[in-house]
């Protein structure tokens, strides 16, 4: 078995190693080919990357390559995780936002906007020349925006499904809670990505107990200080919702908050000069501990679960993933792409049913969804007109005079990365 | 043919009158009975509209009643145009909310829910005493939220078809910007009660030629100036919102207008004190010129119109109405009420044909549905989680410390209107 | 010894009754007289004023009058503790400003100066009987904003000292944490009354050691959580501002704070409610543990302590106050109202000679001099644009937009109290 | 005569070549030394300045060097124009703020800061070479902040006098009004620089007639909408704010619009760029149209007017001038730099006495004063807490939260600039 990580050379992949090395009963992985533009980078991930899997004992081989087609050449499967324009632009997206009193994220708002148009047309590109040369290989993304990315590779008739690790978290961090293994907690997971909602969470399976409610009565406060939602939110919802939400529920809060604190590009980015030093210490052979602040906990074990069903049959029987909702929620579009429980298998993800859900979320989540087909539209062809009217229609923005402000200054942002521009 | 007006003390009363006075051959009516428990207000009213009717020659009789069963005995159909708690209610509704940098309006936002919880018991009241005296009668409501009253009557089973003026307003100011007749202007007019778009407007019917793109280029200024919104949205969006989208597409420019200057509804108080001097004088025949700056402009020949649609066969085929969507809006849940083109007639309104609508309006017009579902939840069943998460579902508000603020403040000061609280 | 407490139907005269008991080894009050126009408070408190004098076995007598000439007939000092509007008009005061999202607060920004236009004219007016019935009689004024109403009373040829409790409380609290009694720490206290910062804390007296970069290294922590302020403030000023620096430090955050929380004022109408009814209990001899959450500790302490010296020459040598500038602060015009640590006895208070002033607080100062200058212009001759001027100099308001809708707000809420409006 | 222009390269150079052409009876230049460290633009500017002096027959000489203590060497007098970090600080300066809510803006407020803080160094050190050279030569102050940089001048002893053209841009502008020649029109003019009000307009001098208040009666709706101010400000008020005071009166109205629209820094190198070009035309020898859209009107004639009264004797007998307080205004200290009235001649600037001041106008001058004088501290002697100081204690900033929010992002994109940071 064959995979490849495009963006390979990120600092983050040394989680996904130690992930594939751990889990190799699962997903019994021959090759892992780890691409990136960037040489200097790839080799320092490549070699500890090796020293892990060497130290671990795992048999498979590790070969990196900055060459796009070399890289896909004959995968099963292809994990898409990269970010155009590094954390540079990431830094961009999280402050022009904040001049216009808009919320600065590098997936929700108008900096998410940015990102989607400055990735779609990458990912698409790299995702033709994976069809070109394996027209069976798999495409994993994990590249944000996942919802609209993955939306874009589905219409676009890719092999795709994405992925997000806020749904494995909390069934990580509500398993340590009830004292339960992770794979007991089955979480009713629903919304769109960075915009879900746990309605429950069921012991041993989708026909399980739901604990929720016992779960909110015990460790209530604790979970609200941990998304630094309001305790008292969880009570009216009766549901968890996910530390997305906060740019919703407590946007202004966020705002004065991001206003007058350093940017999260500009605390990643030093992360990764420091991860970097480390990496190029030919006696590290193990992640290290800095790493798990670096963001995307878990993501490897969801990663290789979701690789192992698609690929092998292996894996859980019941995954969160986006895909096409296809009437699992009555109130969206067939053609939007939702964030829930899906069986994985060899044929892709089939979402499990879903009973009805409470308007306040429906609400909520048509509405960004009208955004995602926008923001789409404006990512696939381009031009000032669409920006402008993704950016309207987000329920974070919907003001004229923001919405044209935020227009120009993402254009001037991002011009390099804009074709259309 | 006999009319009941419930709420007829009301200054704008006389509007009604001239309209029904004028329009006699379209809606021949017998009797017109003016139904408010303020008897002060009525003699003054009635004596006016007896006046009007006959300087006008109108045959018709008016009674006036206090007596809410006498007033609705035997009437082929009851307008509803009442306002629990008066202006003062009103004030309220428009202050409060700025207090946590919400809009402060009557229909829209955290007021207009007010309203809609103090509207909603007494609307289904008074219905019930209807159906009970005349099971066939039509029930015209132009009590405000008009989406939220009407879909409370339709689920109850009444006979009901809800009424804005916005609609005629536009149908009459695209007409005098033509030059030509009112009846000749057909809007494509699609949305919620006070969040509508009109995106087109035929010249003969709804088949006819769309103008609305000439209407913009030639007089796109003016309709915008009209509207207080900015020109280059209308040529963005290549539609004419409504002006009460000016809450959404302008928000915090409309709070910071409205926490600097009075409240319309004490301005709205001023005019009514001045009109009712007025309609003292016994000279007084016609109504006065003041009245047009009361608001409510063309809701006579609206009403007019409607009601011999309903009641007699006659009235213009095609009419903007707040009915059942079933359908018509495929992203709208079948018993939302939305505000349409509807061939109107004896067995009621049938929404036109709409085709596809840009997501950028169906986005929002979602999420507000949703807003009305949880709005009438809390209307007809009360209590303070009920309050608040209308709020938090409300595209305006959203957020979890406001929504907190909001449904306290709501609380205060509407208790003596709500039986549960 | 004669005295009087004008407003002495105040749920919190019991304080101040208890305090004279257990203080009368410092001021031997003879007769102390309780003066308020609501006869049936004056009837509660001045019960309980009776029962805890007996219990305590203090030998003065007990007088209530709703008289004000008699109640100050032979009086040697003149407490003025009186509320004009009541809480009524402090939860308006609390309110309107909030419409146009400036802080509502009794004594600082809009709130304050409206309370000051309803004050400082029956103050005046009561000055003026003091003055007529005995000449040397003191007025010790405690009613907000005291600054203001000092000011007018000084200009105005009274004999008069303002007084508040904010250094005392600040005393108590470095004496607990220092561990020392409190009459051992002498505070350098600088600025306007609600307008100062402790700049040093001195042993013994205002030559001895200052202890304060001492108390902030041990107990900064706990000192900013107290005052709500933030931590590294304190260290970047070097000293402890009062807890009402944070209208001017944190102004936005407050706003946002008294937007989403009910009012002070009702707060402490709902605690005066069931103040009045234990009360009204005949076996209630002191005062009840609630009255500390009232506000105004050690009130009492700080009003004896003043008299005291004012009328007896007992009293501790050295107290903050409220008096004419002088040349003390010599950036402050000399008939600026200050409140500083002066000597104060029979001829009144001397401001202690202040060493230079950092000019971060010295630019505040200032500007919020003119304001209370300003202000008293308002206050005595009246007017619109007089009212629109202090606001407009008010270092929290300063924009013109604000500062009309203000105007316009305080003058509608305000005009039964206001003989110009 | 010998005049050195530092920071000739600018683009706005022209402007003041062609005032010294046309003003040369007033002062008659020998030689023009335009120094600029930038080759390029020296050439441009120097190429089209002597065309300039040719065609209007000057018959003095125009050199250019990018050496400093070549181009001061036997000046009498250097004008100083420059801008440290050019544009593309400014574009910084008008930026980052927005993300805090502050107003971005070169001289006022946090922007502002940033620019003393490359300035004062610079122009220190320039100033000290001037003084080496020709210790009797006059510094002439046009760079801004220039209220913060003569303060920084005259504290160090030098010979300087600062220079703004508001004055003289209000003077044409009432004089137009008028029908009157400019130097009828005498400004009663008082403030710090950018912080000014007109509080007469004398026709004829500082003894002659006001003419202000029928200005005002007559223009006040043409000068309000110039200075872009609401006209009831200027009755309220009753004397003429300068448009700078617009950041101020209508803060939060301006940072909504800097929010959303381009950066004036964008603005003014968009336009820089298309003079440059001009300027390289050959053909070109007078000052294009263009030029007035740049800022600075008037500039050359106050500093002939200036220039001519410093070193010849001549020039008009009052100036607008920035100059040390020294008791003018004396709720300011003397070191205070202030902008008035003075006369001016061959011993420096006297300012005129000024009558009292307005509390309103003398609150907010004492705020500023402290903030320029705290500001100057920073830029002398750098560090973390005393640009937090500074920032703090302006008034349009004064919260603790922004000004520490302000100051991390002032240092971070000052860093090259800031030899301390």
């Amino acid at each position: 078995m064959k995979l490849t990580v495009v963006g390979g050379g990120s600092t983050y992949t040394p989680e996904l190693v130690d992930g594939f090395a751990r889990l190799r009963d699962t997903l019994p992985v021959g090759e892992l080919v780890l691409m990136d533009p960037a040489q200097d980078r790839l080799d320092l991930v490549g070699g500890l990357a090796r020293r892990i899997f060497a130290r671990q004992g795992h048999p498979g081989r590790i070969t990196t390559t900055t060459d796009l087609d070399r890289a896909v050449d004959g995968a099963d499967a292809v994990l898409l995780q990269l970010r155009v324009g590094g954390q540079a632009a990431r830094e961009q997206d999280e402050t022009w936002p904040l001049e216009c009193g808009c919320v600065g994220q590098e997936t929700t708002g108008a900096g998410g906007l940015a990102k989607a148009l400055r990735t779609v047309p990458v990912v698409l590109d790299i995702a033709d020349r994976v069809r070109r040369n394996n027209p069976h290989a798999w495409i994993i993304d994990f590249t944000n925006p996942v919802g609209i990315v993955t939306r874009a590779l589905l219409q676009a008739g890719h092999k795709a499904v994405g992925l997000c690790n806020v749904a494995i978290g909390l069934q990580r961090k509500f398993a340590a809670l009830l004292g339960v293994e992770p794979w007991e907690v089955h979480l009713d997971h629903i919304g769109l990505n960075h915009l879900t909602w746990e309605t429950g969470a069921r012991l041993g399976g989708p026909e399980g107990e739901d604990v929720l409610p016992k779960l909110l009565a015990e460790h209530g406060d604790r979970i609200a200080a941990d998304l630094r939602l309001p305790r008292p939110l969880f009570d009216r919802l009766g549901v968890v919702p996910s530390y997305y939400l906060r740019y919703y529920y407590a946007h202004d809060e966020v705002v004065r908050e991001l206003g007058t604190k350093p940017s999260r590009a500009a605390e990643v980015a030093a992360m990764e000069r420091q991860l970097l030093t480390m990496y190029a210490d030919p006696a590290l052979d193990e992640k290290p501990a800095l790493l798990a602040k670096r963001g995307g906990a878990y993501y490897s074990e969801a990663a290789v679960d979701l690789a192992a069903a698609l690929l092998g049959g292996g894996g859980t029987p019941y995954q969160v993933v986006n895909t096409y909702n296809r009437g699992t929620l009555p109130f969206l579009p067939d053609d939007a792409v939702i964030e829930v429980q899906a069986a994985v298998g060899a044929k892709g993800a089939s979402p499990l049913p879903v009973p009805s859900v409470d308007p306040l979320f429906a609400g909520l989540m048509a509405n960004v969804t009208t955004y995602e087909d926008l923001a789409l539209q404006a990512a696939l062809h381009g031009g000032r007109t669409r920006v402008f009217r993704a950016l309207l229609s987000h329920p974070l923005i919907g003001q004229y005079e923001y919405a044209e402000a935020l227009t120009d200054r993402l254009i001037a942002h991002n011009r390099e990365h804009l074709a259309w521009a």
